[in-house]
């Protein structure tokens, strides 16, 4: 239950009325009372543990020399034109009202591409966390919305080969262990092995990225369902299919995969393959360096669906990333009951939690040409992106502690005790005492009622979940003193603490030290998963 | 100059061509790399200070017991319809692309009645720091964009008469010194008052509200200007201006205006005016009691804008948001240079840098009726909204300390040392350390290199600005131990202090520790004003 709001009706999808008063209800101008689908409003105590995530990834980029970056929420229309490919279409557009041709931002990576080649950058780490927007079918449940929150860490310049690669498997992993996720793998490939394995398969040029859309359906659909569209909608003649069915059911540590791979004469043979696995090779050193390999899996059926991917790419998942065993059952349940909203593909898990690659070529789409006409180089750059909702589902679920997290971070409840002839309630006494302690940086709050008896004032305190009280007596007041009392006790008979008002701040200031025993706040232990 | 971004080309208007290769630059397809009308990036320096700024107005909302809330970026069209008045038409549409329409938000204020509404709430304070847009003509030197900032508490709830409202001075006045500015007044008025004055003076029921807005003009213009307007535009006879015009320039401290309006018998015989000066003589007393009633200037002729306040409202400004004495001659050359993008109004000053006040009603608008047709009763709502961008310039101008602050916080650079035969440049011995440093939390980078000499390590660690060097020696460090440099000294003989690997995280905590010498970084500082 909430601290610090109080429900007076439990409306949230009432249809309110608009309209002259006087009309009848029916002839108002109705409306609904709701924010926009695939949207909601956050509060309360997940905004709470929401913002934990935040900062505890803030943090984390920081401490490996990451500055952030605030681009504005819509871009120029031809900012976004040909990034997505067929996702283009889930782009909202912004009306035109007489001025540019705008769309709100699809990603957080196509706004810095175009922020780093806008400001002639050469090389960058910077993390963004913020809003991006889709208009596709939302599935609350497993966390998608079309108003969500990327957190992404980036970086742009040439270095020497996986250096930064390797730099964001660490902070991937250090991103979620730090959040207290344990039980997640890290999917890993490369778009350029991927690439020699359609090569030496037999797959047309032009067919590669199909049917490497394909391939990318692996973690949801089994081999069967896959080859059957390949060969059907993407027109690939069975043995080439066969041929790329033996690849992509290859997976394990990077070592055994990486000799696997370079005992096979065919694919070695093929330039594209070769870079990749010799990229992989030089990562393992690093990421063994780093002490991160064993969350890795070399996996040849992850394909991503991005086209700007040029290099290795990789997502986190986790036990509940994949469908629950009764997927199938609600599937067809959700699709027969054709509830509005619903969406039958909810059912496949909550999918990766966070995800990334190298993309050489990106910032280059918005390079221009020198006055020799010669195309400026791009800057490459790597990078990774935490679902922020996804997160916070997996660490909502530690329940128990996520009842104890309080929405709002007062500690001290400002009362007055009188009553009698001629008692005024003392309403200035309390905001001076209050003006007092919020000066020196302590959370308060009162009752903003003139005159209330002492019962309204403790249910409120405990409604606040203040820790402490600061009590102000009609007759030890004005001796210039006032008593501290220590909430949630149960001992209705301690009075509190007789302190003089000089001393106030000192005292409070104590006492809340002492009620932190171990100097870790229920935020942090949820975060941690203790 | 940046920390962490190295720049290449000043190129941040640049014209790019994205075409196929191979096509002549002319007919390839042109577009602009910038950022949409009336937006811009953020970044860098100024990021840290904009987070500082918002750092300190969250602890100063959470003291007070908010809690907050976060709203989509988009509202259904017509929750905003009806709020704004004639400001209606710089709202933002977004397409209409099969679905709902919606629209961006305006404010934070009628997504936070909204929520109120939908809720069922009956009291909460809650803080919300986010993006509004606006297609006003931009004015960049100004601070008025198209996407910018609000930084919003508001307090809904029925409470004893002004208690809430007389918080929200302490924390309007809390939040501007706590960000080092001094020189400001918080001008002061009620709705309620306002409309007696116009009732008295003979000013039609229906005219108020356009008679108000040209009373809202005076802090740009003299009264013969808004005389005129109020004549000639209004329609208002030359007698009732002359007599609103002797209430409007009325202003002074709390109790020598509420005296002057007590002792005006026609004044007092007005209902609304009288409700007024008795809510504003309740506020005196508890804007004494908080020790704020010398920030408030009672000044007759304040309106404000907005249609939906119906009680007390205020605006806090400084010295910089009047106009400067050049104004009208810079405003005449800028009328005729015409220059793209350039607004003549924007040598008017910064204008207010917070402002709000009371509205009774908003929330009572997205309330519907119950079974008997009833109209439930609306949630009473006072609040103050900052103008981040504003108070960032101001800050910002105090140059000597914003020069100093860091992008990034990096910490130590990791560093290693060698040459000679078979020597590798210990990127994996690098990575290795900087984990551990990582691990406990210290914030560290390293150059991306497989080797690199000394002279570029030591450049890149003083480009970062990273206050210590970890060195790495190709002797010592098999012998387990490491050099640990206090950089920024100009003592080049200084070869660091050698320390076993063991102790490292202890020895650099202690190092750092030494560095910070009151406890107070550059930001708090410059925040502080100091």
């Amino acid at each position: 239950m909430s601290q610090s709001i109080s429900t007076s009706a439990p409306s949230s999808q009432a249809t309110a009325t608009a309209g002259v008063a006087g009309k009848k209800v029916k002839e108002s101008l109705q409306f609904n009372l709701k924010t926009p689908k695939g949207t909601k409003d956050w509060a309360d105590k997940d905004m709470i543990i929401r913002e934990a995530i935040f900062n505890k990834l803030t943090s984390l980029f920081k401490s490996h020399g990451g500055v952030t970056i605030d681009t504005p929420v819509f871009e120029l229309r031809e900012i976004l034109a040909g990034k997505y490919g067929e996702d283009s279409k889930l782009i909202y557009n912004l009306e035109d009202q007489g001025g540019e041709l705008t769309s709100l931002r699809y990603d957080l990576t196509v706004p810095f591409a175009r922020y780093v080649a806008m400001n002639g950058i050469s090389n960058i780490k910077r993390y963004h966390i913020a809003k991006v927007y889709r208009r596709d079918q939302p599935a609350m449940t497993k966390g998608r919305m079309r108003e969500f929150y990327q957190c992404d860490f980036d970086i742009a310049g040439s270095y020497d080969s996986m250096v930064p690669d390797a730099e964001i498997m660490n902070i991937l992993v250090s991103g979620l262990t730090g959040l207290g996720i344990r039980d997640f793998k890290i999917k890993l490939n490369h778009r350029k092995i991927l690439d020699g394995i359609f090569q030496v398969c037999g797959v047309k040029e032009e067919d590669v990225r199909k049917v490497s859309s394909a391939v990318d359906k692996l973690d949801k659909s089994p081999w069967d369902t896959v080859k059957k569209e390949m060969c059907e909608e993407k027109n690939q003649p069975e043995d080439v299919a066969d041929r790329i069915g033996e690849y992509v059911k290859i997976n394990g540590t990077l070592r055994d995969v990486l000799a696997r791979l370079s005992s096979d004469p065919t694919l070695m043979a093929n330039e594209s393959a070769k870079q990749g696995i010799d990229e992989i090779t030089t990562m393992a050193d690093y990421v063994e360096a780093f002490e991160v390999d064993h969350y890795i899996s070399f996996d040849m059926s992850l394909a991503r669906g991005l086209d700007y991917y040029t290099g290795v790419i990789y997502e986190a998942v986790t036990s509940q990333s994949a469908p629950p065993k009764d997927a199938a059952e609600k599937k067809a349940r959700a699709k027969k009951s054709k509830k509005d909203d619903e969406d039958a593909s909810e059912y496949v898990g909550v999918g990766s939690i966070a995800a990334g690659g190298r993309y050489d070529g990106l910032v280059g789409m918005f390079l221009g040409t020198n006055s020799k006409g010669k195309k400026a180089p791009s800057i490459p750059c790597v990078g990774v992106s935490f679902g922020v909702e996804r997160l916070f589902s997996l660490i909502k679920q530690r329940a128990e502690l996520a009842d104890k997290i309080r929405a709002s971070s007062t500690q001290v409840y400002v009362m007055a005790f009188g009553g009698g002839e001629g008692w005024n309630g003392f309403l200035k006494e309390r905001m001076a005492i209050a003006a007092k302690l919020w000066k020196a940086g302590i959370e308060c709050e009162y009752l903003y009622k003139a005159k209330a008896n002492p019962r309204k004032q403790f249910e409120a305190a405990e409604k606040s979940g203040c820790p402490l009280a600061v009590i102000l007596g009609r007759e030890e007041y004005p001796q210039g003193q006032v008593r501290v009392k220590v909430l949630g006790t149960g001992n209705e008979k301690d009075d509190g603490e007789l302190v003089s008002i000089g001393d106030l701040v000192e005292v409070v200031k104590q006492r809340l030290d002492d009620q932190k025993h171990d100097g870790m706040d229920d935020v942090t232990r949820l975060l941690a998963g203790l």
